[in-house]
């Protein structure tokens, strides 16, 4: 066993503590990573929320970047020293219908998550990406395409997938008109990379605050949701709503704005979603999900990042300061994601 | 004004009673139809059933088939003596995005229902098909093909097009797996519409007694839905799901059965549906919805019928049995739509 310094919640508060961890030996086909950078995303906040007072606590962090610093015998697709990106599955059964099409993330035997998740191998549970370094099988390692810079790389990892995938599915391309609510960590790269998919893009936003920005990250127009004369006026006029409003909510005002056999991807596991069958059936309309993302899907849409320089926006802090971030996160205070610098605990 | 014959509900039971009923003269763009076939839909049922006690009381009836009998100096399409059908909608907006998509079924200003709906230009109440004749605008008549029985087709009108619709949409053909459940009078023609359209087809009943019947329509396959076993083993299996349970029901068993991507049609309006995000989640699936249809889909579902002698399997009774075909309805005790001979009334 080696171990590693990371930042662990021992309860559901926000106040990590520095601790060393074990993590395991390389077994033939793992990689070895200095973690340097880890993105901060809302299932963190969650799952510290939700642990116990006197559990065996969690660390959490599963969209990071670094670099490979050892591999096992059997690794021929890594290097020491190659740039490296791991998101919040690292195995899975390999064997059923979703793993033979290449979507790791709804494996039926349930994927190995990054954090929290239960080792196929030794049965352990495992530890996230908040910690300088990782042990992580080789085939859910991605190398780190050159040009994109590590730290704003790393929530393409969690909240990048998780759009790109349902954008993909949807067929969203040239001619799509796409609108996305929620302008955070997934919304924002939603609105990228669908502009950069050449669909029309609009924002939907409680406030006309956001003009300015939602243009600046690529969308043509902003909608204004509380207005419901704006939202009338946009009815029918979407073949994609991308949901990102990362608490429970009700859909109807999205179902509104969708064209004929138009799909809402609600995304998130936001627990029970009811909707009146009238307001799917008027319109064919359909109401979807998306969550994380298969290896092909992650190595594709890393791909398509290098080649049109899209990250995301993110505010980088040094790892010391986790407790700000997610506290900040909580009050929706930041834009648009925020990284977590390691090196500190070197 | 002119006058017919028809049978008309006072209150919310089945003894419907034979009266005299205005039809409206004909507009320049009316025909007038001899009704000779009428479906009894699960709609007509519900619609009887919420009847107050002491209002003006409703005559049902909305997929019927008949001859022409006069036509309004516009009209060019028909001449009498064609054989034509008419199905739920009576008129639209015409104007809106549906309308000019081919949707008038959606209609932003809420299509004109065939019974009552408020016609369009005098505000009457519309009243159905349960009557010996039927005064409709021309473009909401559809030439009969021949080669059609007009009782056997009458159905098609508003249950052939509500699952026509939904496999169209969905792509449904050579290589696509579909399931149905609810094997009545959408169900039956759901399979022999997909079975015709190439797709590999499976009905999901609670019980293997319906193999047999189900591999008459053109079903592959027949999964028992009370059997936990079999439900697991078809998990993933299907592209579509076509639900045609006319009842209130949890969803998240057919969802089980959704391959990647896959979409469950939930046909009917039955009010709230909740689904747990995760059931949506993982797999990429989709719950969508549908009723009724448009004008050039279901001409293009009549002609579709024409070439594949497709029609409904109908029992037909004289109309003056009108109680008990709804009361036999509502026992399920009808394979699989019964269909009212008006010629009684004559």
């Amino acid at each position: 066993m080696r171990s590693t310094t990371g930042w662990r919640a021992n309860g559901p508060t926000t106040d990590l503590h520095r601790v060393s961890i074990p993590r395991r030996d390389l077994r033939r086909d793992d990689v070895a990573v200095r973690v340097d950078f880890c993105g901060v995303c809302h299932s963190d906040l969650h799952a510290v929320r939700s642990l116990p007072e006197d559990g065996p606590g969690l660390v959490p962090g599963h969209e990071f970047t670094g670099v490979v610093t050892e591999t096992g015998p059997d690794v021929t697709r890594f290097r020491v020293g190659d740039p490296v990106a791991v998101g919040n599955i690292v195995d899975s059964c390999g064997a059923c219908p979703m793993c033979e099409a290449g979507q790791e993330n709804f494996c039926r035997d349930f994927p190995t998550l990054t954090y929290g998740g239960t080792d196929r191998h030794d049965g352990s549970t495992t530890l996230g990406g908040y910690a300088r370094e990782y042990v992580v099988r080789d085939r859910f390692t991605h190398p780190l395409p050159a040009g994109l810079d590590p730290a704003a790389a790393a929530p393409l990892l969690c909240a990048g997938i998780t759009v790109w995938e349902p954008l993909r599915a949807l067929g969203v391309g040239p001619g799509t008109r796409v609108a996305v609510s929620g302008l955070g960590g997934l919304g924002h790269l939603a609105v990228k990379f669908a502009a950069a998919l050449g669909a029309e893009v609009a924002v939907i936003s409680r406030s006309a605050d956001r003009t300015a920005e939602a243009a600046r990250l690529g969308a043509h127009d902003l909608v204004v949701s509380s207005d419901p004369g704006r939202m009338a006026a946009a009815r029918d006029r979407f073949d994609v709503v991308i949901d990102t409003i990362p608490v429970p909510h009700d859909v109807k005002p999205y179902l509104g704005l969708l064209a004929l056999d138009g799909t809402l991807s609600h995304l998130g596991n936001l627990g029970p979603v009811t909707v009146e069958a009238l307001d799917l059936l008027i319109g064919r309309k359909k109401l979807s999900s998306a969550g994380s993302g298969g290896l092909p899907a992650t190595a594709e849409m890393l791909d398509f990042c290098a080649a049109r320089g899209i990250t995301a926006d993110v505010e980088v802090l040094p790892s010391a300061r986790v407790a700000d971030a997610l506290d900040r996160l909580d009050r929706n205070d930041v834009r648009y994601r925020f990284v977590l610098d390691l090196s500190d605990l070197s």
